[in-house]
């Protein structure tokens, strides 16, 4: 591999957002998120391909004029049909795959694999996945040999399938943001649709993960569900088709700069009274999405128990919940968002003296509002159910003033890195995790200073340009020497 | 091993259950069931103890005059505080670790570990569990050299470790028989929990389960949970504490013989015409307790499908669904069993058309009515979400006169043995389920009878004592030239 080798990234959000004007002048803004500003950053010294939904009427509107191109960057926007890709992204992405990766199914009545589920595989997430792969084709129609192809998440995991027989010789990559699930938890879904996502995954040649649980747990699927795959787990690899796929884990991190130079922002300075004023003595945070995955319920349920067991700290901490609103169009999420609601209400029922908020509740989108707590907080509650990675446990304590304790659950894929400097919960156990808030309430000073400094040390040293840095570099050898022959 | 090597058996259910008289006689009554029938038949060979929680208060008085002695049998009945044995029976035992092992929970709500399952593992399942390690031991006094110990069951999954610290030089045996998960879905119990468990598990010498998947779960789960154990997935066996541990597969199967006698019963041939009564033209059968791992409402949302998309089948073809009452006092059963009426009250009130009902929904426990369904089916449906092996799918078709179709979940320990002779289906996939079912409806009379030939086959040469006798032979194995000297 050299820096000339064609690189494509496949997503399904893109790096850029599109507005246009009534006169047709097209504005484009830069979308959030490390992922996208990483990989963005490649665009320095090589010129890369993004291939993308069009997620807009204006999105649509820029692709009808073909690829986007700013310097290095070419954005080849793709269209859906508005129907398929709801398909696609609300029922089969979400909740369908996104429950069977967090084993978040009760699967005592759901989900039923009917005519909507099958509908969701058949006319939804199979041909959106086609024309991702077809986008990505034509983009490397003119490509030089072994172009190399980065494809992320568990939208697209029928995109290496496809790509690889239209690009037979293409190095091609899949990341995974969320954990994979072990084998008797995919069984949610038809034999067909199981094999499908794991013989198209075989088509990689590296498949990246979060941890290296998540990395043996694809190679198990594998095994169970691709006879003809020969896999050696405890190798970290298969073969498949005469050709070689590594399974390996590159945990996935943060800017430090870019949050450094975030919590000087006047809108996040701007949005810190708003977080003081939360605060009586001390203040416990959590920033989430609102996903039944993130355990926001029995975060709270642990934060009555705290309160019941230690009365001496009634009016003396309150707990912050930032939440970002997310998938409201999906009932299991909507759902959801009522039992925070009636979970936080019940708690201050019970304690509200007047002056005193136990449960500071706030559902909205406010990013700098985010980065303002992290400055602030006392504690970081980090108690998910099962989370591929967890950001938010790794770039929060990059800017808090205040020696903050991070609480965090073992199923997150943050705990392999940072459980040692964590107070560690399992996230079902409230009884443990309203005893860690105590424990982290009264910790001394100098504790609490060395636990921070070691995971920033631990943070800064694996970051997000390490993160990318050491996929390119395994890429590059499967580029180099051990690439077969054949497919040259 | 040899036949006077002492034999104890240790399950929380015995083989006899007692009534003492108002001028204190004492009857013993056999219990049911396949395993208590075969397990029984060994005291014709030889001398066997068996130690069994009392779970009446007639149990307890004939407990209070010591062990119960009826040839070759000892019956030692262990008493158990109430409160004690509800929180280890209907809390922990059930739903928690039930739910656990068949992948139930709906996780983003529950479980919570709390006081009350915390108090139901420490106050609860380990002391019962000590108790009847004690008990064991206590039996085991006067025992020769290397006694042979034969523990059954979830219920019992702390028994091992704790009667090996009594008596070191006991052969231990553990049968589970239900399905064991894989690692991900054990972390919904806490970390000491989890440990306990396999730790105590790997004090036995062979560990039986219905399944190579479920053993090889078993071990995936030792290396994960017991960092001292050495583990050999794929030889299935760990080395722990310097004693060499197998994990085999042992299905679990019935005794043939029984069942066509009972099918000649007076109380069976009595109740068929109550069967007959409810089969128009043909009959889908399904007999289960009112389990949620046995998916019965699925069951009928896929005989709602495949009576709307079959319409020429109205009016002939019913289900009757057979449910045993189980474990009313689990408010997780309670609530399914409400969850089963309205789903057939729903299809009924769809198609019901004076003279035909489509579900045919009998709860009771009503034995004889089964055996005498088993025999007028045309069609058996097991769609269980998870189940340890499933032996209605092994019974049924052994005494059934109409060439029978068997329609039976992947996720069934029978389907390793059934699965090619039956319609298999995903349990979650109503409308692969809607389709078996008419498939089965429309087979061919020599394919169907061809089906049932080959289970029946399959059965009779894999009965439960053959079940048994695999296990002893395994277990003089242990005996014989593989123990360690050093515990001789």
């Amino acid at each position: 591999m050299n820096d000339q080798q064609q690189l494509l990234i496949v997503s399904n959000r893109g790096p850029l957002r599109f507005s246009v004007s009534s006169d047709g002048e097209v504005t484009a803004k830069r979308g959030g998120g490390g992922l996208v500003t990483a990989l963005s950053a490649l665009t320095a010294t090589r010129p890369v391909t993004w291939v993308a939904s069009a997620l807009s009427d204006d999105d649509a509107a820029v692709a009808e004029r073909g690829a986007y191109r700013d310097g290095n960057l070419t954005l080849r926007l793709v269209q859906h049909d508005r129907e398929e890709y709801d398909r696609y992204y609300n029922v089969f992405a979400n909740p369908t795959l996104w429950f069977v990766h967090h084993y978040l199914w009760s699967l005592a009545l759901e989900p039923s694999v009917d005519r909507n589920v099958r509908l969701a595989w058949e006319a939804g997430y199979v041909p959106v996945n086609e024309r991702f792969a077809e986008a990505a084709a034509e983009e490397l129609a003119e490509a030089g040999p072994r172009p190399l192809v980065m494809v992320h998440d568990y939208q697209l995991f029928m995109v290496p399938g496809s790509l690889r027989a239209r690009v037979p010789d293409a190095v091609i990559h899949h990341f995974t943001h969320i954990p994979w699930p072990q084998p008797d938890y995919w069984r949610v879904l038809p034999v067909d649709v199981r094999t499908a996502i794991h013989e198209s995954m075989l088509a990689c040649d590296v498949v990246g993960l979060h941890t290296p649980r998540y990395a043996r747990s694809f190679l198990q699927c594998c095994e169970r569900f691709v006879p003809n795959a020969q896999v050696d787990v405890r190798g970290g690899e298969a073969e498949f088709q005469g050709r070689r796929i590594r399974a390996r884990a590159y945990p996935i991190s943060v800017n430090p700069d870019e949050f450094e130079r975030l919590a000087a922002e006047p809108a996040v300075v701007d949005a810190e009274p708003k977080v003081l004023e939360a605060r009586p003595e001390k203040l416990i945070l959590r920033v989430d999405r609102t996903d039944p995955s993130k355990n926001v319920v029995r975060g709270f349920s642990a934060f009555d128990l705290f309160l019941s067991d230690h009365p001496e700290w009634a009016g003396r901490v309150t707990m912050l919940a930032l939440l970002d609103p997310s998938r409201p169009e999906i009932p299991e999420y909507a759902e959801y968002v009522g039992a925070i609601q009636r979970a936080a209400r019940a708690v201050n029922d019970r304690y509200y003296t007047g002056d005193w908020m136990p449960i500071d509740l706030r559902i909205s989108d406010n990013f700098p509002e985010a980065v303002a707590a992290y400055k602030h907080y006392d504690v970081l509650l980090v108690n998910a159910i099962f989370d591929g990675m967890n950001l938010i446990a790794k770039e929060a304590p990059l800017i808090n003033e205040r020696d903050g304790v991070l609480i965090l659950s073992e199923n997150t894929g943050a705990h392999v890195e940072l459980g040692r400097y964590a107070l560690t919960v399992n996230p079902f156990d409230i009884q443990a995790t309203a005893d860690a808030i105590h424990e982290a309430l009264v910790m001394p000073e100098q504790e609490r200073h060395q636990r921070i400094e070691a995971i920033r040390r631990q943070v800064r040293e694996h970051d997000i340009d390490r993160w990318i840095r050491d996929q390119l570099d395994d890429l590059a050898e499967v580029d180099g020497v051990e690439a077969p022959e054949a497919l040259r």
